[in-house]
């Protein structure tokens, strides 16, 4: 993936300050067979786009992930409901909002979603089942359809394959930077390509921000085979990053295969020849996700949480979270104070088997406790430097099996406190 | 309960500002049968009481519950050895120190425990087993038991029945205020009295900080007895405020019963003559625990948060839990934002049966969302001066059953993020 210079402007909200974990988006070449175009619907009141339209040519495949959520919000009720029922074939259109959640909205906010899908139908075609919908912003705000329906026509003049990085604005709410990926692999020799954008920031339900990532590739891809690619994708990507261990009500990952690159068909995942696109997929997933993680509210370290010899991998998975959400564990990140009394406390409430007489803490390469105490070689020095990185890897032995889980989160700072104290004024 | 004048002193760490939510030290008689005295051991660079000890006559009962986190400390499990060899009859000696929590150090953790414990039976008198001990400060570090070998003379010159101020104040750590309870109550007509300290104050695990408690009473209650009503009281009460949902390595509520009243022997907790004191200890129980969150490390609101409509009760307090642990949550009640959608999101991340149709949300009496959407008397300035106050009830109903659950809780705060980001410097 190549970079161009860092996008430092911030549509979500005027005068946040860009992350430093930042990266930059990236260049992206034209996924064939798509286009898109983002506008002003005036779901701010300020001045930004705050609306994003795709278009898929006939014959486009869907598959999709969604917040796990228990009071899942409109758009995400939608999608779930068109993709059960077409498979994911036929997908035409993809319309995402900013600055309105459209959750907790009841039967009116159903209403909302089925009436964007209808006009959206109407200005780009193809049927209301063929438009997926995702909406991000404040939760029980209900979404003002006839702002979207406004400024459909000037979008649909303006659709190009060249919009990602306004696309990536578009859908941002406390994001402080864009976020985009790119990859170029091959399908049976025939070179394919692969974009993505994401937006969220204070993973997993920033503030009423919402985790939303959508994919496009010009391989030609089965509706089912992608769909249980992205369903192996998503567990060591976007569902191991956290930022504050809150989940959004609208969190949605959409992949669309548009066969524009005239690559071999796959019909099933287990094809031989889906195996370097697999692996592009998942390298792109996991980018996105961690860019998530970099742009975690008031994040100031990237935190990369290992955890080793645990029973078996959910065990791993729980006690590695447990850690990454520990707003102990957190703060000392953020106070660059390698506290590794608060790893073993987080280890120990995970509730999970470990074994205290062999646990072990490392800081890097650093080891702070060593089976069961305080490692010998403990070298608070070493350590003090070590925690002023900006990136910062925790390794922790439970000692009880071999299992490992990995998990990416960053710290907790009075930032945090301050962007999520004063959201809605 | 009678209160004299505040406490504002802290020993625990020089500077910190007292709680806003703080509550005056209450006057406390002295309980029949037993004595208790502080003093200076050491464990702190600053001058400041930070060794308990309480002693106890023959005969005396016990009844103790501790974490139940993966790695305990070694003085909890010391408590718990002895207290099941025992039966909790005989205890003695009570030892408390602030400063190490002696956790997470291994084998030498667990002889310094036995023989603190071995130079309190030689000093007090009593069996090594009818030593209890308790320890709070940073993990990992192990206990100098010299140290505390070499204040016991001093401390049992002091011993005195009305200590009960300076004892609350040697157990602190980042608490800034101490915490102590009162009461007056009956067995079979004869008058007892029950007292109690506690420490803590970032519940569950606050910091390296520990939730401790200690109850004594004068009543002539049989252990299996004390036990049972201890057993029950907890889950409503310590077990029912969090703060930042970490948990210790070393909490321990203790409960010693004298017998010196006169009162009549209770053998079994359902005896009928119990009702008044079982009450009186649930209502000492509850002040305490609220105590701790209204020492939240950062904390400007104590936050009541009721569910209701849940399928059962264990459903209902994970739904409160999950509620009062959310970060978001937890910075929408500091930044005084009656942000019902974050309470909507954290009802739903509790994976826990919900009808999202009829959820409802309530601050204080005024009803923000009514059956799954928003309220249509919502009245923005009123919830908005609602949100000022420093004490706050959130109410929700999750419309599935009928049972409900309280969890106290306190807000999040840039003072939360400095207080731990700096512990260990």
């Amino acid at each position: 993936m190549t970079s161009n210079a860092p996008s430092p402007a911030q549509p979500g909200k005027p005068g946040l300050q860009v992350s430093p974990l930042a990266v930059p988006f990236p260049v992206i070449a034209p996924v064939g067979g798509m286009e898109m175009a983002a506008g002003r619907a005036g779901f701010y009141k300020h001045e930004r786009p705050d609306l994003l339209v795709m278009h898929f040519p006939e014959g486009a495949s869907c598959a999709g992930v969604f917040t796990r959520h228990g009071v899942g919000s409109a758009p995400v009720d939608w999608c779930k409901a068109q993709l059960a029922a077409s498979g994911g074939a036929g997908v035409r259109t993809l319309v995402v909002n900013a600055g309105c959640a459209n959750s907790f909205t009841g039967k009116a906010g159903d209403e909302a979603a089925r009436w964007t899908a209808e006009i959206a139908s109407s200005q780009f075609g193809g049927a209301e089942r063929d438009v997926m919908l995702a909406s991000t912003g404040v939760i029980g705000v209900l979404l003002d359809a006839s702002k979207i329906e406004a400024v459909f026509p000037v979008i649909a003049e303006q659709m190009t394959s060249d919009g990602w990085t306004e696309a990536a604005r578009a859908i941002m709410t406390t994001d402080t930077f864009p976020k985009g990926v790119f990859a170029e692999t091959e399908i049976a020799g025939t070179k394919v390509r692969l974009a993505g954008i994401a937006k969220g920031s204070g993973m997993i339900a920033p503030d009423m921000a919402t985790m939303l990532a959508f994919f496009a590739t010009d391989a030609n891809i089965a509706p089912a085979a992608l769909q249980a690619m992205l369903d192996e994708a998503v567990v060591d990507t976007f569902n191991s990053v956290t930022v504050d261990g809150d989940r959004s009500t609208n969190d949605t990952c959409l992949v669309f295969a548009t066969g524009a690159s005239g690559a071999a068909r796959i019909e099933t995942a287990d094809d031989a020849h889906l195996a370097a696109f697999r692996e592009a997929f998942r390298a792109a997933m996991l980018d996105l996700a961690q860019q998530l993680v970099r742009d975690g509210e008031g994040a100031t370290k990237f935190a990369k949480i290992t955890v080793n010899g645990a029973k078996d991998k959910a065990s791993a998975r729980k006690i590695a979270r447990t850690i990454a959400e520990s707003p102990l564990v957190k703060t000392a990140l953020a106070g660059e104070d390698a506290n590794w009394g608060r790893i073993v406390m987080a280890v120990g409430r995970a509730d999970e088997p470990v074994a205290r007489e062999k646990i072990s803490v490392r800081f890097g390469n650093l080891w702070a406790a060593r089976d069961g105490a305080v490692s010998r070689d403990y070298d608070e020095a070493a350590m003090s430097a070590y925690m002023k990185n900006a990136e910062l890897e925790i390794g922790v032995d439970v000692g009880v099996g071999e299992a490992t889980a990995v998990i990416w989160t960053c710290d907790l700072t009075k930032r945090y406190v301050e962007i999520n104290g004063d959201y809605r004024s």
